[in-house]
């Protein structure tokens, strides 16, 4: 048998699949995943607007497009999302159209990360960027985190420490913990890339999924260098299973990661991009999120109110302001595994245990959990808090 | 600045895409281009279906899906097209969906290439893949071809000499050559895979265009120990936009792309898959082939038919039974790219100069060219090769 490559060593896919399979039972009540709520997508509108887009450019959406990206979509994503984000200067030769934030993460590191760079992450953080960054013989480091997100000493006592190429971080309800990071907080990011030149990937999936206070300027807008790649995602805004995303940065990045994804795979499907241009062109996204917007509230707050009257007192928990995760943490510490096994198994209740989303699983975030709430009604998210908590109180 | 990754060394985008910018003018006849004819996409049928598929399966469609491929596609894959190409034992451990087989060539590369390690590749071959290939800084070493493409003798030569990792092989209507492998070549390189231990990337994106002859069985047929992975496409059959492509593979070499495949992009656009699923399994193929067959055919007729009388005698030129292109040679030679210029600029017309598809365009193919038949009506391909006829003639 042929020898797989070196960058291929270990990388066995996501453990958090693997949990999934557990899932498959449908009278399961699921914290577990991380997918945005199914009646959150706005079908009807999908329907006109794709029946809309085949009659009046059918040819050209079947067509080859170009890597950079179909038609008007980098034109309207910088007018209709990335300007609100307070990024005022974006041209279109800062944009690149990608096959969800995935591939936008994948590009970056495929362009900056030569095997045995260090890369920084926050500690937890997202389990499939973390084995992406394997792939590419990264030396991952984590930076630890306080209730505001990314710990800034720690982060540039570790920038100066291992001079890393990049900073994996999720400013805005961060999975797994659903912390924000601060104004100030941001800005001293920026400042750090630009002093100690450094790339900071910056992945905002959830910044527009905000049910209560004020949104924060991205990372990327306190970048005077171009040292900071932003990655964009449609698929909490409108959805996942289209697959576009859009990367944001300077144009020598981005010309670099429009090459690498060029051979990667060509380009993104012309059909779904023109589906999210001409939701963004029509004017629909703002409209939309207030309509989505007061279910997710609803599913937190069920899930904020469902923990406190349920978990024991030892158990605290994050306050997200938007996102699809709350993170707990149990004083005194459970065996997690054992623990969603039974949960499983007797009370029909899911979650992730926290410890997976460390670098090293074994030896951190032992009585952690990951609490996902957009997948439920208000109602089943009480109900199986209620299992749960029944559960953790009988294991203690 | 940041410096990029090792891997990103001279990688700059392909030629072709340079070349492309010169025929922006409308009134060039172009020969450059890959492009399937946009009058071969089944507008009509691709609406209809995607109208029901929004209808029925809506919510399914426009959430996260898995990675291995949507719905049943893998199954109707291995029905429709791959039980047809002579594939009778495949089941969906065999098969990944990709974004077109740019995606599935990227990813075969990536879990097995380490850099340094040597791929052989046809000379000439298509660029895109070379540059792929760069990118996973592989060492290239070219295998020679005669009329019927690769040359076995050479090939065996290579092998014993460089011990590579894989061979990347178009055994059908090649790019850039149009030449196809008979049956008795296709069986010794599946042999030398299995006797040698490398793996054989066999891209196949124009199998289905055949206008005459009889259909070969793919490599992937005579592959008894697994080393072959086999990349199919969707592209030129129903529509390059929508980019959906196939890998055809041993289990565990497709578990690993497969694992690969979530680090880079999570997975293909579920709507972009539900209607190449549906195209499939409504079975339509065989008819949509049998509409866009006979135009194609008439439209090579044309460039055969027309170079024997523009061009002059020393030309001599591949007869492919099918695919896009055509690949001739000028006894004696002459700059081609100089001639390319002159094309554009005065006659109004274009194609590609040989050479750029050699692994070293300063040494090779300089008295090549490839001639693209499926962009233009034969009346316009006529017209556009007794321009470039009598160009060529002046300039000897």
């Amino acid at each position: 048998m042929v020898s797989f490559a070196k960058r291929m060593d270990g990388i066995t896919g996501s453990i958090i699949r693997e949990i999934f399979k557990l899932l498959a039972d449908p009278e399961i009540i699921s914290f577990g995943g991380g997918n945005p709520a199914k009646e959150s997508f706005p079908l009807e509108t999908v329907k006109a607007i794709t029946r809309e887009i085949l009659d009046e450019s059918g040819a050209g959406v079947l067509q080859y497009g170009t890597t950079e990206g179909y038609s008007s979509l980098p034109r309207s994503y910088i007018t209709h999302i990335a300007q609100k984000k307070g990024l005022t200067n974006l041209k279109e030769d800062n944009i690149l159209i990608t096959c969800g934030s995935s591939q936008g993460l994948d590009l970056t590191a495929r362009v900056f990360v030569d095997p045995g760079d260090v890369v920084l992450v926050e500690s937890p953080t997202f389990l499939g960027t973390l084995q992406m960054l394997n792939t590419y013989q990264a030396k991952l480091v984590p930076v630890r985190m306080d209730d505001e997100g990314a710990d800034i000493n720690d982060l540039e006592e570790k920038v100066k420490k291992y001079r890393p190429k990049m900073f994996y971080v999720i400013p805005t309800f961060q999975n797994p913990t659903g912390k924000t990071l601060g104004r100030a907080r941001r800005e001293s990011i920026a400042r750090l890339a630009e002093k100690y030149d450094f790339i900071v990937m910056e992945d905002d999936p959830y910044g527009d999924l905000r049910y209560r206070g004020e949104p924060l300027p991205p990372i990327k807008s306190f970048d005077s260098c171009g040292n900071v790649v932003m990655l964009n995602s449609f698929s909490k805004i409108l959805s996942p299973g289209l697959r576009v995303g859009v990367a944001v940065g300077d144009p020598a990045i981005i010309r670099k990661m429009t090459v690498a994804k060029q051979s990667n795979d060509a380009h993104t499907s012309n059909l779904t991009q023109a589906i999210a241009d001409a939701f963004l062109k029509k004017g629909l996204l703002p409209g939309h999120l207030a309509e989505i917007l007061p279910m997710y509230t609803r599913r937190l707050d069920a899930m904020l109110t469902g923990i406190d009257a349920y978990f024991p007192e030892t158990f605290t928990h994050t306050s997200p302001e938007g996102g699809l995760f709350v993170w707990g943490e149990l004083a005194g510490g459970l065996d997690m595994p054992a623990l969603l096994k039974a949960a499983t198994s007797q009370a029909k209740v899911a979650f992730i245990p926290g410890q997976y989303f460390y670098l090293d699983p074994a030896a951190m975030g032992q009585n952690t959990m990951r609490l996902n709430f957009s997948a439920a009604a208000p109602e089943r998210i009480t109900e199986g808090l209620e299992r749960l908590g029944k559960l953790i109180k009988n294991a203690l």
